[in-house]
């Protein structure tokens, strides 16, 4: 049984890892961090999780997040950057939801956050915690870089097709559609439910802080330097994350060939879903799971193969991904305490 | 022609108004008030109104505030009723969309609203702008006391019954239902997109400042001081208003007398409809319009007549009523740049 | 281990069942029957239970349906009374989530769901399935009424302050609103997704089915004869149900004395969970899980008491309470399985 | 003062048509043509019409079709290419919201849309109706071939960049996104409330059948064949279409000369606003109004010109161009009875 602790105690990142860890059969502690709300109990912030988790929230201090066998920093960019280093060695395990150790350029770090991060050489100790790809590292990782929520989907998509050398890595476009939830828990008109509810919206074009975390994994597996497009959407709905990639075919594979190919590359993988006869996922069927579902798609008529993948921004996409990556660390199996069935309807 | 202002500019209550008066066929000047704004177009807070209405928000002052026919205050409680006074008797017709001059008492209106009103010789001098009602008091009105949408439904669909003897005042229950939209533009953790969508909520059980309007208007036709118990309830949706009420019958008519006797009530009232057979109002059934649809249901086995209203709460329940009000005083149709069909679907 | 049956495959109460059910750490198989889709995979239905549940549907039998420990049936009213007598006394656990068991009198039964149920024999052989309230018998039924969703809030709420004689039994209104997955898998107009988002409705005034169930339950517990009103509504969400039940009351209890008497009666159970403070519950708190959140208030203006109770309609609401009832007859702890914390946001 | 008729009584293109027709300046008769309704009335089936438009539906016939100025098809594929070639030279001005006459090969007909349409030389005579390309063509029309929802965006979107020869007509890839209006009044499990509510949906990759429509008519922009990628996904709202598209920039202008081109392109045409200094629309922004909005970027990085266009699908998507139309054939100010302002929130 191991002693997890949580910084960032109020977010939905926060509160989603509780939904999993409180449940977790190897965890018998949890610590929840906040300097702002530090002495009251998470449950006064969020009633839903009174007589389940009256946890009273701390101060985060090197000494107490020692006390910890891991630790997760579910909060804004800027704030894991300035602690991890402090950490590093003590033998706590450390994962960080925010982009702070996703990119190894603190230049480019600089121009997509508009703010910055730690030096190089710490960057360089993390580990990118997409489960299905970083296994073997991730398992010996002590800082893990968890990924985000486009990243996810969309490298989860593209990889497969990088690597079998399927697609023209120069070609891809990826267009992106999130729920709400992925903008966090502060109040802003953006998020107004009057103002977002029977709305759609585009943000952010060409300029998203997720295209160069993309572009280092792709550029990685596909070993030359990739540029994309990517254009992030805002849904009415809560949960949920779909990309839709473009790129162009270099091969002469048919449909039914290149989706054998995915499910090969997946087949050890128990979160991740191949569609088959041209059933498109939908974000509903990964409600509140850690699945990942995609489909593959060849359109003759342009030579282009256009993948689909969906996944619940914040398990998969944060929180469930942060739990895998704890259990492939501790040797556990990856769905230990994440056998979450999507709720449907 | 006539020119006319809005105070409050960058609230729900002010751009609906300028939804419905810059194609009022009787306007051909308006000006908005908002002293945060000022030197701000309208169309930079609210990119639809661009090419519609690009203008330049002021500074209110009672020099400016004379040179309109009619003044709107879309504010919220505590700004009007440091104007109006400076303003009576100047020519200026004052239509106030806040609750400032709906009750006669300030010892009730500060136990309900928490904050102080002004003196009760001008709360008198306020005329309640309910148009079906009190018509003719309205249209020789200086002062407009626009009313509270959850009273526009509760009241259009309580008084019949009330002034009919139909029921008992005393046994009267109301059961509110709002979309979000009537929590205005400020934004708040409770209409926080992520944490009211796929959501229900009931608020101020007991102590919505509505009640207390409610309850003059009801004694005012009844004659006698009535108490009632009233409940709001929000709905995940941005526009709407549905009242539930449950009272006691104390007469031996049938719900087709009933129904006639609401029909002949409002005989001459374009925007109240009475549904017969059984059907029963929708929200979305007067979305974007001034109707009020209104059904009565006799439930033998309990001695119950249940009314149920709905309204559109931006326009029967605050700017489409205060520019009918507007009608009136002009003695224009009521239905003066009003014709709003409802949005459906 | 046990064997369990699900009758009535495609519907939202199976597939909320099977949810639950593949992870119950008590049950090694599951069948699924379905005349309409025998011999397809309920994967085919649920694309979002591909790899999860991957079960091919059968036809129902006597037969078959013997070979099963528990059998749940999740259908239409008037199919299970058809097959309960015919398996009764076979040792097979008949828990029943229609309500073709729920009422004693066959009369009433027909005049409220116009359509027949089985003979009072039957009926009587049958224990309803509150599971907080009617445990002991539960625990020793042969068949199990499964309680339905509104009843379900309704009563949770209401039966302490009537046994606690807190309240007036005669004066009962229950404002009920639901989300729209509790009308079933169906397609109609009324939840066609155009019709009914952005949208509130109520239908069925005075004329619900639920409501004879209610009233049978009050009155067991109030040892007479109780009638309501009863109001349905349906609310642009998926999951959730409030009931807003007003009340007069009898004594001069203080709300804190009332609070203190529900956490009283509902000590023991896991549950219910009163709100103290003046919180009130939202649906969107118990979302997924099986929890019902209660709140009371006090209104002295009116002399009332009323009472807020929330639940998830498919889970306490329906197939979470059908898997508490089947722990209970088991003798397991209640909350074997149904450990889901409700999905926030 | 014109009569005019809808055929495709109880559709939501005939009832948007009604909800702008019914106040239309020069129309003083509407007559409904509904095969399988004739008799009713249109406020039996949508109550928001009762008092509004109480008409009864009448069987469609040629002689009584002739008694119309104008007589608009709101209905399903294979209908209007049944009647028009019978109506065509009475005099009567045709306008079909239908796809039967915007493809100029019955064979790309039939291989897209899966059924027949009619022969070439009725084709020919029909002129499409994207209101502010064609404006000459349609005023001289007897037949309108009234554009697709997502052509509309799309075109207009695209157009300028076409004709400007800025962009490599052989780049573009179009990603849609539609509210689910879109999908017509016939239920089906895929509008079903509890199936769409809370998710995003992608369908028809690379095979909806407004594909060859947008091909065609950026063909005989370019002039060349233009293929391209379109894929559309729904949204979980009511209204609204927005479509997102990449195309390769083959010019050195710079995002603001572009922006100044599309100003140009659309300067006369009051329904298109382009957006300014980064602005993004969103779909809300022109809800329940006829308006297209516009943003272009160009992202240098990529070399691509992202152009995005919203509408609100049911009017400059349908009914709103189809009357813009009818106001171009019949001499009138484009906007006459279309100034509808965006209702917001």
């Amino acid at each position: 049984m191991i002693k997890i602790g949580i910084v960032g105690g109020t977010g939905y990142g926060a509160v989603e890892l509780l939904r999993i860890l409180t449940q977790h059969p190897h965890v018998d502690e949890i610590n929840i961090y906040s300097n702002s709300k530090a002495g009251d109990k998470i449950s006064d912030s969020y009633p839903h999780l009174d007589a389940i988790a009256n946890i009273e929230m701390k101060t985060l201090s090197v000494a107490e997040a020692k006390t910890n066998d891991v630790l997760f920093f579910a909060t804004p960019p800027g704030v894991s950057h300035q602690w991890i280093p402090k950490l590093y060695g003590t033998g706590v395990k450390l994962i960080d939801l925010s982009g702070d150790f996703r990119l190894l350029d603190r230049e480019v770090y600089a121009s997509w956050y508009k703010q910055a991060t730690t030096e190089k050489e710490w960057l360089e100790k993390a580990v990118y915690g997409l489960s299905e790809v970083y296994t073997e590292a991730i398992s010996e990782a002590e800082i893990v870089a968890n990924p985000g929520c486009y990243p996810t989907a969309t490298l989860l998509g593209l990889l497969p097709a990088i690597e079998g050398k399927i697609i023209d890595p120069s070609s891809i476009i990826v267009d992106g559609k999130t729920g709400v939830s992925g903008a966090g828990r502060s109040v802003s008109l953006n998020t107004h439910y009057a103002e977002m509810n029977e709305n759609f919206k585009v943000y952010q074009v060409g300029t998203h802080k997720h295209t160069p975390e993309i572009e280092r994994f792709l550029s990685d597996k596909a070993e030359a330097d990739v540029v994309i497009s990517f254009t992030p959407h805002i849904v009415p709905m809560t949960r949920g994350i779909m990309t839709t990639s473009y790129t162009q075919i270099m091969t002469n594979h048919t449909e039914q060939e290149i989706e054998d190919f995915y499910r090969a590359y997946y087949e050890h993988q128990p979160f991740v879903r191949i569609r088959t006869n041209g059933n498109l996922p939908q974000t509903k069927e990964v409600y509140g799971s850690n699945y990942c579902d995609i489909s593959i798609t060849v359109d003759q008529r342009t030579g282009r193969l256009i993948i689909i993948a969906v996944i619940d921004n914040l398990m998969k996409g944060a929180a469930g991904q942060a739990v895998q990556n704890m259990n492939i660390i501790n040797g556990w199996d990856q769905t230990t305490g994440l056998s979450f069935i999507p709720t449907y309807p």
